[in-house]
């Protein structure tokens, strides 16, 4: 019954642009399904494939904005105006205008809680960590961090570190076989391998 | 029909004090109507004109907070107490009170994730970035950036770098006949030379 | 009325593990309570005594993580996994996982908008301030803030002064007498102190 209930309301969304809010609602679409709709109807200047959203991801001026192929945008802020433009304007009786693009490219991460200043290009092959505060350009392969964000290392030394670390796991069989980054099936059974590894056979009590 | 309904509540809410919550979510007020709103109901010490506050604007002790005219609060946090008091009286065996007043003056903008802390007063004419955490005054004038927030610039300096800027533009003579800091008549038209201005006239793919 | 729908809906929540997501919507636990309930139904590796959390405390996975006795958790988030892997999967063709367990051992508050990252242990006796990105570990006894968070200070030393400061409060005696942090039938009391301290007899207006 629910299920076609959602099933329907997707249809709706998808096909017919009616009821969206709903949808978003009801369905609890996952990142890239979210990011398939709002391709659509997000309003946004591009938006490419294999583009990963939030609920939460807070971009308010999306026509100014450009993401390219597999982006991940967590709960993060992309901001294309100056918000403190009609202070400024009250405060010293004049009359400015601050809006700019944001640029995403194709492989870039912005993690929880970064936020994106007007005039940004990030990427390609970029990371923006946790809580930082873009304000200038990220260069290819680059990983920025803090506020506001400086370079703090590379994607591709990151991903080789990652790689070595991935094949010393007790379960680096299981993820050689996985598909993507999430596998439903595969999961209580790495559950248990993590669990085990990360806090032993002891009791709870320890901690 | 739902104009009326949203009318009739914005009545009940401002005359009576009646429905608040209901008056919130239906009817969505702009930033500088919830400020109006706010300033009767929202227990500030003070709340002056043209306060704008988003839904989200955090402020748990308005009682202990203070502010002036033409002052814009986006999706930031003020606080007037200490929150880990309550840990540390237990994890001591002590009796601790941390609660201080917060005085944001005239002319004041506070970015985005921004974090005001107990104590502390800022401005008047002073803008707080986006992502601050803000835990010592904020001096006449400064602009203030960073985790802890340190001056990082001068509100008039800013604001004659944005007037050359806002000259420069292909759209400076729709601003230059523009009130305020949003026409929505004016927007379709603005919206149309910004992208244009942005991203070319080339195809969306070449991002 | 409201009573006993509130009594009979964490009483379902609690006993029988019910309608649990009507509980935390309508009956709005306070943080202790709400700890209570998470320690028997979130998932949580472990989660000791009086764990306060609020209903936007953003812990998704729960099942790597140990939390001990007398842990404050405000509006910040631990993650256990790193929210980049799919990302880069995809970019570099490669196969990663990157899951960590997180470690909050007695005593510790994390402040608003923190950020606890995979592997990192923190305590006991720490404090994470407002807005701090905790990328390694917190030793016993330290307080960190900033992004990446640094150690800025010792708890005990912090817990000395605001002794002193306590004692020297017009209310400090009130303070003496009160159980715990917050007391709602001294609270009356003790806003009336305190707005007469912070802002004087002086009009409201002179901000």
């Amino acid at each position: 019954m629910i299920r076609i209930v959602k099933r329907t309301l997707r249809w709706l969304a998808f096909e017919h642009g009616v009821a969206k809010g709903l949808y978003r609602r009801i369905c609890k679409p996952t990142g890239e399904e979210l990011g398939d709709f709002l391709r659509r109807y997000g309003r946004f200047h591009h938006l490419g494939e294999h583009v990963s959203l939030r609920p939460w991801t807070n971009i308010p001026d999306p026509q100014y904005v450009s993401i390219g192929n597999n982006v991940q945008l967590t709960h993060c802020s992309i901001f294309a105006h100056d918000g403190s433009i009609a202070m400024l304007n009250r405060a010293y009786n004049v009359k400015l205008d601050r809006v700019d693009r944001v640029v995403i490219k194709d492989n870039v991460y912005i993690g929880h809680q970064a936020i994106v200043l007007p005039g940004v290009t990030i990427g390609p092959n970029a990371l923006v960590a946790a809580g930082a505060v873009v304000s200038k350009d990220v260069a290819e392969g680059d990983i920025v961090a803090g506020v506001p964000a400086r370079p703090v290392g590379r994607l591709d030394k990151l991903v080789e570190k990652l790689r070595e670390q991935t094949s010393q796991l007790p379960w680096a069989e299981l993820i050689e076989q996985r598909e993507g980054a999430f596998d439903p099936d595969m999961e209580p059974q790495l559950e248990r391998y993590r669990i085990s590894y990360f806090f032993g056979s002891e009791s709870t009590s320890r901690w």
